[in-house]
């Protein structure tokens, strides 16, 4: 209690390497973090990682016995990573390393991704479909509160 | 699904007011979240809003039936927002605003800080009191799931 706390100088504050998760589900909010994610990964000059992760949940038990439905979602999600990471690229960002993962987004990011990617900020956005909800998605929620590093989520 | 998502430029996003939330029962992340919120208000050059809420319900209710006990707390915490915001514009952030309210700080600041202030980023430490826990307490979790703007929980 006190003050003894307040007694510090200000040390400016950076991130080193910085993780964005991308959700083409859900357009609107990971778009948003994916800007913001570049921005601050062309400014600050540092490696940025791009994640995507094919949702195997989602699919519906028929399709999940079809091999070539599920080759067909890998195909498209790895493009897709290869157009963010082209994306960043051209707006600046000289390092940037695209990751594809399968199963739950918030426990593959937490357990597999930054493990293996190291940053010390991961980029999310708030997976709310509905623009008049403000609670986020329980795979934001889930990565703000198992992260091991700081977590921004984009709104 | 399919790429079509994707067909979009990459618009430069940054924050135009900025909130952070410091405890003081909480010093490391909460000062770790306040160098980091100085630090993006003053490389943008926007408003920086810092806001103390003083935990009623942690005072006991012998404490709680004390007048000046709360008003010696009241006293401490004005004193302490106030040396934060002149480490702020020490630091070189124009304007400042401090900011003190009592209750539970989570809804507190969502509920009235965030609608009278109007960021569109809040800052928070993760407020874990155990180093080696990386789960963020409740009030860290409130705000990242009910917050109406971008959250940043930093670590």
């Amino acid at each position: 209690m006190g003050n003894s706390n307040i007694d510090f100088d200000v040390q400016p504050m950076t991130f080193k390497k910085i993780l964005v998760a991308v959700d083409e589900d859900d357009s609107s909010s990971s778009r948003k973090a994916f800007c913001y994610a570049v921005t601050l990964a062309n400014s600050y000059k540092v490696p940025l990682g791009i994640v995507t992760i094919l949702e195997t949940d989602d699919l519906s038990v028929y399709d999940s016995l079809q091999p070539d439905v599920i080759e067909g979602r890998r195909q498209e999600m790895e493009s897709a990573v290869n157009l963010y990471v082209q994306k960043a690229k051209d707006f600046g960002v000289d390092e940037v390393e695209g990751f594809l993962g399968e199963g739950k987004p918030g426990k593959k990011i937490v357990r597999e991704t930054i493990p293996q990617f190291e940053p010390d900020l991961l980029v999310c956005g708030s997976e709310t479909q509905d623009k008049s909800s403000i609670f986020i998605g329980s795979q934001a929620s889930y990565m703000s509160q198992n992260a091991p590093c700081s977590v921004i989520v984009v709104r």
